[in-house]
């Protein structure tokens, strides 16, 4: 794995709005934790307007709380079990245990979380951009496999990708 | 079916931006031609970034080519055999048999059809507002699954639907 592969030369999409097809499991792959993130479409190829991703992931632990203040985020299951937390505006947390075709949107700005219960795929689409957060958090890998070793980023890789994408975390949250 | 509900009442996401669940086969449906969709988030929930919805469809006749001028739109197909046409930049006409897990991209303006080759879930996302041109054009109906006779709109129907989406068909494509 070069230096120009980190640096971000593992990508793609076309990066402008023109036709393109994916075979299944084809796209831009990032390992963060112990999923694999692959991107199908970004803000680059919708003028900005909204990105696509999968993520393919193990049973584990909570995905700790956070919010972003610029995006909004969809999960779509397409096979597995997930639960998602989410506070809504009035301050309650709630959660729904989702699986195969069930859906949950999370609005931007509102703390959410969650975990995974059984091996799942999940689609996500949220505001363009944002899909490139989990190369940025994570390590860019070349499929969509999920798996290898977790990837564990260092503590700046992380800060530096939460920062890019307006994310605040909230450690201290109880579901 | 009350009048009520053909103007639009049968509206049931949030319209504006804060958390919500679905589960599988909930959302609003509408059927259009042989085929039924379910919008799953609107613009109204994502300040007018992108809509999503499924189309649950029958194997039938080729969807007419035709583009949105102001649409990007893409096609992941859930389950499934659906054949995908596009017209790229330069003219070349191409297309790609889309199976599950497959992917593909059609950006704003592209002119572009599909032809259904096995049942299929059809999952898109969009451009926001343009979720809701299959209930503008389709019959509200009270459930995702494709069932009952076919709905045929009337040609005014069609026109109107097809204008309020900056959409133009072109009934000489060939491919």
């Amino acid at each position: 794995m070069s230096i120009e592969y980190l640096a971000g030369n593992h990508r793609s999409l076309p990066g402008s709005p023109q036709p393109y097809f994916l075979a299944a499991g084809e796209g831009e792959h990032a390992k963060l934790f112990a999923d694999t993130f692959t991107v199908l479409l970004s803000g680059d190829e919708t003028d900005g307007q909204f990105g696509m991703f999968t993520n393919r992931c193990a049973v584990g632990d909570i995905i700790p709380t956070h919010s972003h203040a610029d995006t909004h985020e969809t999960f779509y299951i397409v096979e597995g079990l997930v639960r998602l937390f989410v506070e809504l505006p009035d301050g309650e947390k709630t959660n729904r245990l989702l699986g195969q075709g069930d859906f949950g949107f999370v609005p931007a700005g509102a703390a959410h979380a969650y975990r995974v219960e059984k091996p799942s795929l999940i689609l996500g689409a949220a505001t363009g951009g944002f899909e490139r957060f989990f190369q940025q958090m994570g390590m860019p890998v070349a499929s969509a496999a999920n798996d290898g070793e977790p990837y564990v980023p260092p503590y700046p890789r992380m800060q530096a990708a939460a920062e890019a994408h307006n994310m605040r975390f909230i450690p201290d949250a109880r579901w």
